[in-house]
């Protein structure tokens, strides 16, 4: 019995996804509705004390935190092998793994803000904003709504971030100039770190990062894209996703 | 042939050596003197470009950020095992590897360098500072140098981040007094992640957050420093630290 709680759009909960996707483990989903701040819930809280998605629960283990989450089910279901057997692959593998927490994610995060949550963040009153942001675990999340809602990221801001973004891009293409995947010959838990962090740069109209200018991170994209797994993230959008 | 680039007060480059002693893994030492900005060498950038410590090289590969060094070394060198078998207490393990990278490092960093850096920093000349900070490849650790040079953190910035170590040392009294060791009955590369860090937090005149009001983490400090491997921080103190 496996049960992950997500939200569709979450980059995090879309890792585990991909990952439970490619090793072809049954799994029963629960959304999460950030919008209506579910995941401050008290019973939620006390599976995942952050207040954040994606949570696995795996017969009676609880496990947060995406990297985590996805080494733990290469641990538990080594079928379908996500992680290279080499020690210096492994290595290459968790560094890529890394930058996407500590990197990509922190960058993108405030880009996405500004584009999904800011025209809502500014129709909150103070008592409504304040009340919000004292439920939310995690004081980072607190503090980037509210600047979102109070004092917008300056466009300067805005641009460092996307530069950080653009130094991880030419270090992926660097590396995929050499490998065909981002640690090694085989596919991994990297490439599956990565790919929620795509498909977010395309809702922010930024293929431009890629398309002409970075060839084997363009070349990476397609070949993504035409995994099967890759397909379970519209699926979800169309499960939980807004009907328009 | 294993190198390992480290500073002896560093707590990232500590954790690699206490698994290299706790695996009794063969080593030699280069030290890279951070007060000298050795880390900014041309050289030492080519292995690692983040410009920080530390690098380790075997045989020819080189592996950088310490939580993932001391995975690979554990993949590497299998004997004297301190990865736990089961998956469950794996995903435990790396949280609190996570949990010591993400919360614990950053907000000790701050006091850290109120503590040990501000005094020099303030003595910077403009231009200085700014030649200095411009070669730091990590953003945020020129943005720190900048903030103590020149605009010290407040006692309010400070308490908000000895909260956050605080919070963690809950969590960890609670997870000793179920378990002898963070990721269960096990020592693992959890304990050995977080112990830099104690070190560093007696330095900062800190134990009153553990010895009498958090006994469980009080115990575990107490067989952590009684374990044989933590003598190689006080040897490295010796070769390399200041001559006084």
């Amino acid at each position: 019995m496996l049960t992950l709680y997500l939200n569709w759009n979450a980059v995090c909960a879309q890792k585990v996804l991909l990952t439970l996707e490619e090793k072809n483990i049954a799994y029963t989903l629960v959304h999460i509705d950030l919008a209506k701040f579910e995941q401050h819930d008290p019973a939620y809280l006390k599976l995942n004390p952050a207040g954040v998605v994606p949570t696995l629960v795996h017969d009676q283990q609880v496990v947060v935190e995406s990297s985590v989450i996805i080494e733990y089910l290469e641990d538990a279901f080594p079928d379908a092998r996500l992680r290279p057997p080499a020690p210096s692959q492994r290595a290459q593998m968790r560094w890529w793994m890394k930058t996407v927490d500590d990197t990509v994610h922190g960058s993108l995060r405030p880009l996405s803000f500004v584009r999904f949550a800011q025209s809502y963040a500014q129709t909150l009153s103070d008592d409504t904003l304040r009340e919000i942001t004292a439920r939310m675990p995690k004081k980072d999340l607190a503090e980037i709504w509210q600047r979102v809602a109070r004092s917008p990221y300056s466009d300067d801001e805005l641009s460092v971030y996307l530069h950080k973004v653009e130094d991880v891009l030419d270090r992926m293409d660097q590396a995929l100039a050499q490998d065909k995947w981002l640690a090694g010959d085989e596919f991994s838990l990297a490439d599956i770190a990565m790919t929620p962090y795509f498909r977010r740069m395309v809702q922010l109209d930024k293929q431009v990062l890629w398309q002409g200018v970075r060839p084997h991170v363009a070349d990476w994209v397609k070949r993504i894209e035409a995994r099967p797994s890759f397909a379970v993230l519209d699926r979800v959008k169309q499960m939980f996703g807004p009907q328009s």
